[in-house]
């Protein structure tokens, strides 16, 4: 039986010096490097498949220092303190001696409080009513996912009109479809391209720099989800002296919200 | 010439083995151990201080690890990767053996680009139109800023009513005034204490557990400011099994953007 690409993509072998093997996986390559999202989802995994783990992911950030090799890869996860219902992780992915990406990982147990709602999903036309958005081939990791827009979609056409706002709203599901884990939503959580691209049309350079992460749900309520798929929004406040900032929020189909995610992306412009 | 209480709280001393010596401040105490912005400002310190740092900050996460005791306290700062434009650090709050607090920070030469704001400061009366929120006697640090605001104080009066949202939106200065900076822009990001308190009035345990921070101008445009009040605008997006988020925007007092910040909340409720 094949596995999902995405779990092969996760497979991180444990070396006797309590690292991690692991090697970049094709179906996630971006233009350079893998997929932002696909490396922020190892450097969780390798805190996830340690058996010292305490609880389910509360938050992620994840700095891009520096461009991945095609390759293998080695992360380094260490608890750097564990507290009664708390852990704080440091992580990091290196390719020979340089380092090329750290991260930071809280998990946390979480028990049921008084809950509320802020951020509610906006309306949209139901999955079914929207088409898939075309594979635009610029990078082999947007085939993984399956998108579909109710509003600002990517437009690398020079000669596609400005946008009066960086908002894009989309369903979006892993194809093939997977159920989702904390992994998968926090690979979700950076599809949402640079935001000048939906501001200013065209192909510009760009990528994440630090990416931060809050999960809203355990891992009894992720379970509940089966693979269906979420919604996404997405929005920058600011963009200016090279570097833009964006924030992102998933809901489940019924509405709940999943996660919230921020970044800042350099960009040339 | 007595210096401003918060470069007394900022004071680092290098020692033999590039760690920094510092110690909490009685001026910037919290309820238990020191205001979390204080702590946010301290460890970006160190790597503003270090003579190897290239460019401003740009993005800076504190995950809060651990209590923080009144006292003496250790910094270990060092940049993990150094690029052309962009260089990458790590940072760790330790008191004896257990490190209390991790960051990371990344530094950036900022250069002139296209930039538009689509997070606009929203309408509010004027500074002068607004009287300073009163002491509430909770903690030394909220002395340390005047808050003025135009909606959503923090209410821990049992018997207030329960807010639709939990918006607050203030205008805050350091008290006494002091020239901006990054380091006390990276602790203004924290004063919007636990949204919780403005939707759940009354004293209810809650603290910051991980906060990302996102710095929108240059030292340059940081400097043009001197020390005119900032005008800040946060709410939470969802709270639940026992966390809430908070997102915060910085402007200043013309409308410009300096930074937006997020963070996750433990709570007990």
């Amino acid at each position: 039986m094949a596995s999902h690409p995405f779990d092969q993509a996760l497979r991180l072998t444990r070396r006797p010096d309590d690292s991690w093997a692991g090697a970049t996986h094709p179906a996630y390559a971006n233009m350079v490097g893998p997929f932002g999202g696909i490396t922020a989802a190892l450097m969780l995994q390798a805190a996830l498949d340690d058996p010292a783990r305490l609880g389910d992911p509360l938050a992620l950030t994840v700095n891009f220092a520096g461009p991945i090799a095609d390759g293998a890869l080695r992360i380094d996860a260490r608890p750097v303190r564990t507290n009664r219902s708390t852990q704080h992780w440091s992580i990091s992915l290196s390719q020979g001696d340089a380092v090329a990406t750290t991260a930071s990982a809280v998990f946390a147990v979480r028990r049921e409080t008084w809950s509320a709602t802020e951020a509610a999903m906006p309306p949209a036309p139901a999955f079914e009513a929207l088409p898939r958005h075309p594979d635009a081939g610029i990078a082999a990791w947007t085939r993984r996912y399956e998108m579909r827009f109710a509003r600002g979609p990517m437009r690398i056409e020079a000669d596609a009109p400005a946008a009066s706002d960086s908002v894009s709203e989309l369903w979006l599901r892993d194809d093939p479809p997977r159920p989702l884990d904390f992994a998968s939503l926090a690979a979700l959580c950076d599809v949402f391209f640079p935001r000048l691209m939906v501001r200013r049309p065209g192909r510009v350079p760009a990528g994440t720099v630090s990416l931060s992460t809050y999960f809203h749900t355990d891992a009894a309520g992720l379970a509940t989800l089966g693979s269906q798929p979420v919604f996404g929004r997405a929005q920058a406040s600011h963009f200016g002296l090279g570097y833009h900032d964006q924030s992102a929020q998933l809901w489940s189909a019924t509405g709940r919200l999943l996660a919230t995610s921020h970044q800042i992306v350099y960009f040339k412009a």
